[in-house]
């Protein structure tokens, strides 16, 4: 099932047009947007995922998305699931019609998730690594490369997914040109080193990732060192666990990276998962 | 004026939502477009222009872009339009909605041209050179970053213009991290050496010329030498004239580069605008 709220507080039908053609998120991918967790009727993070939609924004120099409006889709639309008990809900804002006067386009959308996600959940995934073509400092010195928005313009993000797919893999973690660590195209990468957490740094031009910061949260309450470092491909293979996190996902543990069997860290994606869920 | 035709053949409200919230194009910025110039409704470079919204809907692994019914929506618009005796014409196909039979969504949608971009191919415009963060062999080894392929995930190229503004220019001339001249976010460079036209070639991941390639015929015809090859940014300065190239804007001059001044090429626009327009 799928339930749309519009930001002006009205359901509107998901299977209905909505969007207007010259609508700029279409036409350029000029927007921005968020899919935050719902687990029994409670959206997970959903702070954190209204300031990285804020900030995004304002990485493309788009008006404020109206947070209270958000919040009121996001609970219309809790409000009216009758799905399964966790879902994805996802935010987006436009900048609007072209030529419009500036106002820009939103909703909040619920989703089932789907069931590829949920298998590998429990199974965890392959993964390859993939050049994403830029250095460790382009972020800072372009930033209109827009590196670390979370915006429309996601088709490299899918193309790479495919491309993995093509190699016999199922996600992507992209690396600098020089074979540092990255994310993945909707994901973050954490790797595990005895009882310590690392994932690489946003300056890179990455996403700050919401479930990662939370699991970093519920780990260092637990005694676990957690690192913001950036990390070479190479320490991935050395790791005793490499995971995939993200909102839907969860944190999702790689099983193969680039052909290349990791560490079994089954026993570690649970203590893990204990420890993100006990933020909830 | 607008006036908007699907691919069904039918002619729609452009006004009005035609677009599922969830259509992959919106959602994910995936899909395929170009924009053609109709003059005196005649649709210049049609069929280079479907080649190309081919090539890139190949790069992205899209369904082939059902030609026949797109020619339909081109006549169509054009045989409705009403206003100016020139105009531009949008052509979009993304990959459909989310979870859908893989049936894209396609429309042809006719708009007035902007008095900005009237004002540009009169006056000529300001432009800044901007860092795209590529290297030259970039597009070669990493296919799944899409360079080269015009797709509707443009918020890189649309947040480049705006940091040209916040710099006081009107247009970008992206470069590669080294130095050597890609393309404008929606144009191609051209300069002048004597009697020569010189353009960079795709293979740097950007995107042929329509334009580019219509006015290089006309002048290789009429005597000029026409070179396809890597042009450093200092060359922009010794050239006789830059321009920029596209359906729309025709050829446009550059009149500053950086804030510094480029040696005056009116007549030389004059010279260039008569070859181009003999093609038509």
């Amino acid at each position: 099932m799928r339930v749309l709220a519009l930001l002006d507080g009205t359901l509107a039908d998901p299977d209905a047009p909505q969007i207007r053609v010259d609508d700029l998120g279409l036409m350029r991918g000029d927007g921005v947007f968020e899919t935050i967790l719902v687990v029994d009727g409670k959206p997970r993070e959903l702070s954190p995922h209204l300031d990285r939609l804020e900030r995004s924004a304002a990485m493309l120099d788009m008006p404020v998305p109206p947070r209270a409006e958000f919040e009121r889709a996001v609970e219309l639309v809790i409000g009216n699931w009758t799905g399964g008990s966790e879902f994805a809900l996802k935010l987006v804002y436009t900048r609007g019609v072209e030529g419009g006067d500036g106002t820009g386009t939103g909703f909040a959308l619920g989703m089932e998730i789907g069931a590829k996600v949920l298998k590998q959940r429990a199974e965890g995934l392959s993964a390859v690594t993939l050049d994403r073509g830029i250095e460790a400092d382009l972020a800072d010195r372009a930033p209109w490369l827009l590196l670390g928005a979370k915006s429309l313009s996601y088709a490299i993000n899918m193309a790479a997914i495919r491309e993995a797919e093509r190699r016999g893999a199922a996600e992507v973690i992209f690396t600098t040109s020089s074979g540092s660590v990255l994310e993945g195209p909707t994901s973050t990468v954490i790797l595990v080193r005895g009882k310590t957490l690392v994932t690489p740094p946003s300056k890179l031009g990455i996403l700050p990732g919401t479930t990662q910061y939370a699991l970093f949260r519920a780990a260092e309450r637990a005694g676990w060192t957690v690192l913001v470092e950036p990390v070479q491909t190479g320490e991935l293979y050395d790791a005793e666990g490499v995971f995939l996190a993200s909102s839907v996902r969860k944190i999702t543990r790689v099983t193969t990276l680039d052909g290349k069997q990791l560490p079994d860290s089954a026993a570690l994606l649970t203590e893990l998962q204990g420890l993100y869920e006990s933020e909830y």
